[in-house]
């Protein structure tokens, strides 16, 4: 029997109509289907892919040991992820084995701050791995922002909220575009840091981009206590444009 | 009368099968379709949607003036390309006001350095238009390379090859993942930014993603005089992960 593939599927921001051809049929032929979740959760990207799959679709939720509950900095998160992640690519790996192919859903893309990759590192060198590249959160909101991201000469940094204080500061202030993930409960340290910059003024915060309760704000009229997780800052570039 | 809208659609990388549902849709559903295109060639996002067109739809392609024959700085480039986006944009708006819906076809996504931003910022009021957000050529190309370009809290920088070269290695240097864009002639400069920074050995090279021709190699591999525009150069972040 030959071996089945793990396609790690990107989904992109959250709204279906924004998936790929490519993950769509991948989505309505499979017979087997995995995505992480918070446990107790309906998960995020399992939500994205709602309608979509087979009705004898046999699901294989993998629900995270742990998300906030532990900094990520401890020990003791990096040894519950490790075999958390050992053991699911385990089960994933023995259904290829079997010569079954398996969708693993993705929100965003897959190699961009996903989870996925995580699965992938342990099993591309024992069964076959494909991945589909998906519309990234960022894209989607810079587009709600409806505004260009980046003109002409532009640099665009790419910073997750959970970096000290001041190398987001310096960061914000030496690039012409910027976009801030992860924030979360970052956002007070990520307000100081835009003000050290000097780049408050031109912020802008998207909150569940291209999904339902999709808000775009400016960072002045935002109200921090309310700051989800799928919240992204960005500053647009202003460069050179005829 | 109600006004049409213009819709700018991505198309995403270059292969038709990671084109959004909703970028599908519009293709097979409008009957304006405009686009540019370097003049007397069928046009790169022309060539993404071809077969999915109606028969009875009316093409516009827009021919750039000038595209590599003056130099970008050169204050003729900006006057004939100012001159050709005002032309274009009147002839949008002067359908949209007639009532007709147009979409654009855009390669990538429309609001990360293409040129859909040009007529957008021409046109947003004057009458409705509209973004779709697409899969970037940078996600093609680092699924391309098989290897996730952020972990954890990797800091990613874009880069457009045409800065100039102690700002490209001073950068490249001082980022967890590096994606540089435009490099097409600019790859000389380059090469020396990323020798300067200490990092042409983890750089790689992607031609074409997910497009016919694709090509995926080391910089080391790659021969220099053989450098299309469409090429991506990426160094990979390696940071947390457990």
């Amino acid at each position: 029997m030959s071996a089945g593939t793990i396609w790690g599927v990107g989904l992109g921001p959250g709204d279906p109509d924004l998936m790929s051809l490519r993950a769509d049929r991948l989505l309505r032929e499979t017979r087997h289907v995995a995505y992480f979740r918070k446990s107790g959760r309906t998960g995020h990207a399992r939500r994205i892919a709602e309608g979509r799959l087979c009705a004898d679709a046999v699901e294989y939720p993998m629900d995270y040991p742990v998300t906030t509950e532990i900094p990520v900095t401890d020990p003791a998160y990096t040894a519950q992820l490790a075999g958390f992640y050992a053991q699911a690519s385990d089960h994933l790996a023995g259904l290829a084995q079997s010569g079954a192919d398996v969708v693993v859903l993705c929100e965003g893309d897959p190699f961009f701050y996903g989870s996925f990759m995580h699965l992938h590192s342990r099993l591309k060198d024992r069964v076959p791995v494909q991945v589909v590249p998906a519309i990234t959160g960022m894209s989607a909101a810079w587009t709600a922002t409806d505004q260009p991201i980046t003109w002409g000469d532009d640099v665009l940094t790419v910073l997750p909220a959970t970096l000290p204080e001041d190398e987001l500061a310096r960061r914000i202030a030496d690039s012409d575009a910027v976009v801030v993930m992860k924030i979360g409960s970052n956002m007070p340290k990520l307000r100081a840091a835009l003000a050290w910059a000097g780049r408050a003024q031109e912020t802008w915060l998207v909150q569940y981009a291209s999904q339902s309760g999709q808000q775009v704000m400016r960072l002045s009229e935002a109200d921090e206590a309310q700051m989800p997780y799928f919240t992204i800052a960005l500053i647009h570039g202003q460069g050179r444009r005829p």
